[in-house]
């Protein structure tokens, strides 16, 4: 703005929430107005939601998942079946996961895929922390539930290499057409894939 | 989500995200895991701003503006002239209008339209603080700036009615072809307008 038309404050919360994944600058000053209109009904309540969140958030160092306990609620969770664990390369995998309901499981974070163009090795992955828990292990069987991208098989590769040996079953995602999926506007190796891997009726 | 793979305070924060305009249940799951990702970078900031902005700001008494003092920035900016006055409906006008650089005015913010259907009558509207300011004289011109809406456009007629007799000029946008705009995807409308209101080159 050429001119100043409101507080710095408001100006300085417009920037940060211009940062927010899905706001850009426009839907940050349209943001910024609705907070402030509805000043006691959100904006406070979202301010003390953050400052309690900032002051409580925790890495689990089991699992890599986000919480404000660690161990997580996931790897406290005597429900769950913890010989099992499903690999993801990012915390929203696990959310996604878990929202299916399909799976009652563990969980691992890797924090990212191999990339050696960006420089991301092992050593910057959650990788070694995977292997300990296998090999403590316990640990039946391993879904690793990385994304069908040639980094994400890279680091499958990676995974199952290092875990050579040890006596663990070592899964990965079908691929196939998605539910409620055209087959025209599919691409030829998922095409492939699904043929290959078709099933009886 | 079925079970808790997170804590509570994650969880209330998104459920609070979710309700920022621009963000829906899914968008604001991602966005707070990024802001806990970046937790020092960009939540720790956040909250503070939000924080502040929760305790300072302030609706100018005066015009209407958003802003962390009363009298607001605008209304307090000797080098405005502020014998002219824009007239709009909402601050994100304000702020739009602003961004543009081509007035250099006071403004008024009538906090809506007129509209009978949703109960907004006169009195939900700051019209009598506009009233009041063109009645205390010193204002030469009244710029109306609603939207091009039968609202809008019955909230100016409105304005004009209540300004019956006092001395000032009253104007509205001019109607016309959008800048860059095609003239195969205008409304007969606005196409009609622009005839009417043609100018010579």
């Amino acid at each position: 703005m050429a001119k100043r038309v409101t507080g710095p404050e408001i100006e300085k919360l417009i920037q940060l929430l211009a940062k927010v994944p899905g706001l850009g600058p426009r839907s940050a000053r349209r943001a910024a107005l609705h907070l402030v209109k509805k000043k006691d009904q959100l904006l406070g309540p979202l301010a003390d939601a953050m400052v309690e969140a900032h002051r409580k958030v925790r890495i689990c160092s089991c699992c890599g998942n986000v919480d404000t306990s660690d161990p997580c609620s996931v790897c406290t969770d005597a429900r769950r079946d913890h010989s099992c664990i499903i690999v993801v390369e990012d915390v929203a995998d696990l959310w996604a996961l878990e929202r299916t309901g399909a799976m009652n499981t563990a969980y691992h974070v890797l924090g990212g895929t191999l990339s050696p163009l960006d420089g991301v090795g092992p050593d910057d992955l959650n990788i070694r922390g995977l292997v300990d828990r296998v090999v403590k292990g316990e640990v039946r069987e391993l879904i690793i539930a990385v994304n069908a991208t040639v980094e994400g098989q890279t680091t499958a590769h990676y995974i199952t290499d290092q875990l050579d040996g040890l006596d663990v079953r070592i899964t990965r995602l079908a691929h196939g057409v998605p539910v409620g999926g055209e087959l025209d506007y599919l691409d030829d190796g998922t095409l492939t894939a699904a043929l290959r891997a078709r099933t009886a009726i």
